[in-house]
């Protein structure tokens, strides 16, 4: 079945706002004209391809973030059309429970159903061996209970998140801690990563100043690495193991697929036992039913 | 210096009040009347005990619960009587940073001190290796991040508290949780030990019944096992991998000396490198000033 992918629907005639722009080359056979592609059309294809996997009567986590949301805006539009029934959301979020709610989509919560069928969520980096980075938006405490339950966790990225190792964006590794005496746990952070170049600072309102304070009532430490963190799951317990932590954003080993919408095309990166599966489609392939 | 233990000044006189009542066999020699002690006295001799090692200048770290209560007093005993100076208290519960101000001790926190010259604190089990639980009164995290930044943690406890494991004494052993989703992190928990017979529930107030909140605004968790949990590093780290997650309370290898007070008399246990040196005191020693 071909799918209305966002960017053939509007990507041609908006005017693409973000600040990252991306030419889609034009296809060889059949012609094709050049359509610019936004960073946000780009996660709008990803979010669009992973609901896809959304069936009816599934219970799904609703992830948070940019990406994210487009996931959440596509299953209210099927559930709309009367395309998807049944389904069952469990909100990353009180952003994400607030969006789900306008749309009328049906919430619960992991109490009432333990087992999520599947979870769509966005991701601040990706590894090739499909860990992740997340909680940038600062929701990463709820976002990791979710998707750590979910039978399948569908993460959805532009291409642009895509790293050698974890770190490598160099841009935040978020560290939820409780507030009391953050100072010394964000010492205590840094002094464990001290040989890789590791900086951290507390998280901060962009617009008020103010300290940043998570859904939980925790703050934030941003943690940023100059060299390779090394191994990811040593690194884990060390900051698991520092009391005053709650979670970190590193999510070792829950992503059972990866979807990259870049500006060549779609590639999905399954998981299939210790293999990984990788599958590439054009915008060509795309708009023919692939 | 003989020291004036608190059973020497006031057991005789005063009528014991505890439910547990033990009887102090007569010394050999010289002669020693008879003497019944209660628990709460044993705790308060443990607590003297551990009070002559903080010394006129040092930051203090200053533990929860009825044991501890009463090294709070004593430091601010013998501040008043001039006998210490300048002295830091670093509260480890809004109950202890409560008591401490009503006495007049300093106090700080860990962000303006962050070593911490000696701590002391009670427990609620002692296993043969010094590993502790803690946490029945609800402070585990604050204790167990100021007890970790501490040079040497003297913990407190009466006879009773000694265990052969960890979990022995089939009372709980907390662990704080983030009130997200309580009910499916208490089956995660439970979960991870369905081999050791573990049950666990919500801590409620016992005069209220409504859900007990932490200093953090957390929940905790009150987990009760059948059999010995075994190798408590891997269990530590599969309770800290949940997301959801904030703190245990097992305080593996933190406590650098335990002083038990007993009704035979005074055991104190020292690491000493990988070794335990441990010396006995006699109340008849102690009267000595041994």
């Amino acid at each position: 079945m071909a799918v209305a992918y966002p960017h053939f629907v509007v990507s041609e005639t908006h005017t693409p706002v973000e600040q990252t722009k991306l030419m889609v080359p034009p296809a060889a056979s059949p012609p094709c004209p050049a359509v610019t592609l936004t960073q946000d059309d780009l996660k709008k294809i990803a979010a669009y391809k992973a609901v896809e996997h959304v069936k009816s009567g599934m219970v799904v986590g609703l992830g948070t973030g940019s990406t994210a949301k487009h996931a959440v805006d596509r299953i209210a539009q099927l559930l709309q059309q009367g395309k998807l029934k049944d389904i069952v959301g469990i909100a990353t979020s009180m952003k994400t429970y607030e969006q789900a709610v306008s749309l009328g989509i049906p919430l619960s919560d992991l109490d009432s159903h333990p087992t999520v069928d599947l979870a769509i969520d966005g991701a601040d980096e990706v590894d090739p061996g499909l860990n992740l980075v997340k909680g940038r938006g600062g929701s990463l405490l709820r976002e990791k209970m979710i998707e750590s339950a979910s039978k399948k966790f569908i993460v959805i990225v532009d291409e642009s998140k895509l790293v050698n190792h974890i770190g490598g964006s160099k841009l935040a590794m978020p560290v939820e801690i409780i507030p009391f005496c953050w100072n010394h746990s964000l010492k205590r952070l840094v002094g464990l990563f001290a040989d890789k170049g590791c900086l951290g600072e507390l998280r901060k309102c962009s617009e008020s100043g103010k300290i940043y304070v998570t859904d939980n009532g925790n703050y934030i430490i941003d943690l940023y690495f100059e060299n390779d963190i090394g191994d990811l799951n040593e690194a884990s317990d060390a900051i698991l193991r520092l009391p005053g932590i709650v979670e970190h954003g590193m999510f070792i080993g829950l992503a059972t697929s990866v979807i990259v919408a870049g500006v060549n095309g779609v590639t999905v990166k399954t998981k299939v036992g210790s293999e990984l599966e990788v599958d590439s489609f054009s915008y060509n392939d795309l708009r023919n039913g692939f």
